[in-house]
């Protein structure tokens, strides 16, 4: 099942050995302007280059298929693809004897035995995020047009690396980061993410919670490993009169809950901060097991890695996040 | 939209102040033994009486009408629904002048502005848990039998509370309690949940992820504010030759994914630890906005309610990760 | 999955021979006026009694359990229920080893060789269908209602029998079901169902074409065998400049098409008709196959049944229609 | 919504005047051979060219863009195009005033009033069912051979037309086909179809009985006005002992039920008919509204249509009724 949304409704394909991966979006209204140029800003954040993001070349330019007449949607379908540049390699067969730790290698192997299928082969491939990137551009559009309309300044959700292994000191990330190459090892950071101008009342009480929906899209991107809204885990160790959040005649005066309550927008800004993994691929030697031999042994995995994707993670946080609210919005 | 799952799928319905609320679950299998003293102990570890839980009376006993014939399910929808023993009460409109910090009150007022609909007049009630305990347990029955054929232990979930307030040490917990209770303040906590036995695999890459769906479920409980798997947010400060889990003939051999590679299980242990938010209403009186004298004012709220509901949230993360972990064994 | 509709959602649970059978509407717009007397008419009309149905008795008082307070709907999921008065009976061992010819008996006892699921053992009641005809009420007042909101006249939905075995006569239809009773046997029917009042552009072009969303639910109506719209099953012996149907100021001047142009409402009248088998269960002695003694045997069955259930039928049909109506409006 | 199916999932998307139209298919099982060449020949069927079909030229070359790896299905989604030859003509602004009898045009300019969405500019386009024909050979690839590996001879569907313009004499039809071009005025027809070597059980008893199932993907193609399985129409005048299917000891012996009892498959072959309407664009002129000039007009089609679509149809039929049993057989 690869689809998310109940009326925007986005559905992921394709491998990156085929010959193209892509999205379908269902219920993206009629006449919003939209060229493949809308996509090249987002579309350069998620990419490779950046200090401690790996050098590789992708071949990253959209192609709309379907859902666009003349430079405006149709309201029907809108379908954009990427063509894959590089064909088939075997590079991820050395792993099936010794599954990388830290990726689905070895759970991917045990779901699926079939030689042909990718997912069984440790394909889990991160270009799957290209086109999450793609349909959050789409999203954005909305939520900015939407609101402008009845005179507002545009629903905006913006996305920040806030921490890299633990450090929030910005200055000290490059020498960190070389550091860490420099030892084959990888880094791990926190994404701080906001949604402002939102109306109040989106999402529903219980099982359509505004966390639940963008929890679940969040730990969709792969390494992510944790999720607070507001004060998050703080919260637990608040009392209710510090963690409450008073209101002013403007809505809440401050914004402990990250502007939910009962699972609806309150009016601030929805706020939460996303734990992501060090990058599992690493030059480093490893002591893992070789199932073929039947003894531990050791992996040190070759290519060039990102020190730290999360990085690059931003825009795919903000893509999601945009994803869930044009949703909820179009719902209302 | 009040259903949650796949193929064991639930959905919610009534409010605490009609005549019931209950759950319809489709896709329980057939010739599962079931009774209504199989739910007691799991509502009675919900129930209000504990230190520092309220103690209100509710009418919690099930009843079971339909999927069930001479004690075993039959296969098709089971129905189970709980009594209301009081009816409306007015108790709610004083809080439509002045919202309750930390409710959503305000916010169900913005997005349901009929004088009827309850949903606009504060009645977010947390009996809604009651049948998603009652589900819970269905759920645990699922898991214990499937895996039991099998030749295994079958699956079990367990969550306990491990922090009051910041406090882990549980010996302090009741003196805690007691002088909150005392300043008519309220308390927040941290549960760990842990499931052991299922098989490798679980979950789906991508919009499926067993985080995904954990993440979805808990956050549908009210005071949720933050999930983390493994590691957490730890991993994030951690380089990637700590975060790993390195193989070892058995698996992984120690467990700082929470038991989920590429969105898979992969063996170990699913694990993950909640952050819930103090309890909203407390008797301290809390300085917030009037919007009847547009003026900022003094709210104390009567009645008797939780010190910390966390308490009580256990057997609900329990319930809530055995549906999602029913619902993904039924599919796989 | 027991589950109907988009936004108007549908879900049916429960087996004759339990506790109760019911329904659980999700999507039902607050404030509409509802009691449990509403449902009187409709249910009597399903009812036994008249010429050529069983006079068995039923118990069809429902039970509001959710979603009305002080007689108004709130906009939560509406719960009916149905209690059963029967307890179960061992009527249907017997047809083990001789499943009944035109009914799922033999087709069930492969598909679920549970012992003690209902559905294995020829429980495929026509009981199913009460739950149907409450939620075709709740339907009805929303096309009723919704319409008039605007000045309209509502939208009505009215199906009648139109023949019965073959014979559009209706002052011989009291002989022709006495002479068929007589014999031990049974009669079929056809039904016409109109709906007046629609906006046009109700449906969706393709897979939600208005023919796709009401064949499909006419079709769970156990006993139906055919359905055509406007002209039907004539259209393919007919020109197109005979079927066709030329617009007037007014929308179209005739009705070939049945009210639906490129699956979309255009404006006249909704039309179909509907072809319903004869009774299954006939007292006439039937050449069948008995499993157990593997031989060709004679089957007579016992107890009363409707001589032609068409008879009630018509109440169901204009039940699903307002269903699938109700729902494309609430999207439209 | 433009999604069918529950684990043979289809989505259709594209305008025949954008780059391209296509498929994607979630659900197909890994390992199926599958290249481009398959398509062909049901690709052909659909192709205009026959007798009393249209001599335009479509391309209608599938490209495979995801799903298949070394000529073999992968178990991740399948996306097949087809990409369009024409772009956008203006062929159709002129029935803005004067809407075709027969088409959407009025009713979609109701719906629909952008000047660039398509839908509302008259293009329901018959091109869709290309993509539908080519997700028809997937599904009858996987019917053939998953009863295949069970020792079966797998599954088959078969459709053909048996009816032109309420002839059945197939040695007519040129003529009547001749005779009716030159009037400038199009045929129907009745087309029928079969499935043959289906597992007892398939469907479920209510909302997804086959006949539900089966009806609703079939009226999703353009100019069906009816359907009916078995005896049909004709059961409505019949006795009970006579529609009634007698087992023998391999199952029903006759097949007037048309292989589905209670909404499950009961053995004998799935036996249904369809009525095709006659080609709506005609030469010959007809009488109707301009909504311009506000008074009754003459209008005369140009261009080259099919005198009977209905040619074309029986492998959309056979498509539709495959992605139906696929769907039920992956589910079972």
């Amino acid at each position: 099942m690869d689809t998310f949304g109940r009326k925007f409704r986005i559905s992921i394909f394709g491998e990156s050995h085929g010959p193209a991966i892509g999205v379908i979006i269902d219920g993206v209204p009629a006449d919003i302007e939209l060229s493949e140029e809308d996509f090249s800003e987002d579309i350069a954040r998620r990419a490779p280059g950046a200090k401690g993001t790996t050098p590789r070349k992708e071949s990253d330019m959209p192609e709309i298929l379907s859902g666009v007449l003349d430079g405006y949607t149709t309201g029907s379908p809108l379908t954009i693809i990427f063509r894959n540049a590089n064909t088939r390699s075997g590079d991820y067969s050395e792993f099936e004897a010794m599954p990388r730790p830290g990726h689905a290698d070895y759970t991917a192997a045990v779901k699926w035995d079939s030689a042909n299928d990718p997912r069984g082969g440790g394909h889990f491939s991160g270009r799957i995020t290209l086109p999450v990137v793609a349909a959050g551009v789409v999203a954005k559009k909305i939520l900015e047009g939407t609101a402008k309309e009845e005179g507002g300044a545009g629903i905006s959700v913006k996305a920040r690396l806030d921490e890299i292994g633990g450090c929030a000191d910005k200055s000290r990330w490059d020498e960190l980061l070389t550091a860490t190459a420099r030892e084959g090892d990888s880094l791990g950071g926190i994404i701080d993410c906001s949604a402002e101008g939102l109306p109040i009342g989106l999402g529903e009480p219980f099982w359509d919670s505004v966390e639940s929906l963008v929890s679940h899209a969040i730990f969709a991107i792969p390494g992510v490993r944790g999720i607070e809204f507001g004060d998050g885990f703080k919260a637990s160790a608040m009392k209710g009169s510090e963690h409450n959040d008073p209101f002013g005649p403007e809505g809440p005066v401050k914004n402990g809950a990250g502007g939910v309550n009962g699972g609806l927008t309150n009016g601030a800004p929805l706020h939460f901060r996303v734990a992501v993994k060090p990058t599992a691929s690493i030059a480093k030697p490893q002591k893992t097991y070789n199932f073929e031999t039947e003894k531990m042994d050791t992996l040190a995995i070759k290519g060039r890695h990102d020190v730290c994707f999360a990085l690059r993670t931003p825009v795919i946080v903000e893509a999601m996040t945009a994803i869930v609210l044009a949703d909820l919005l179009l719902i209302y």
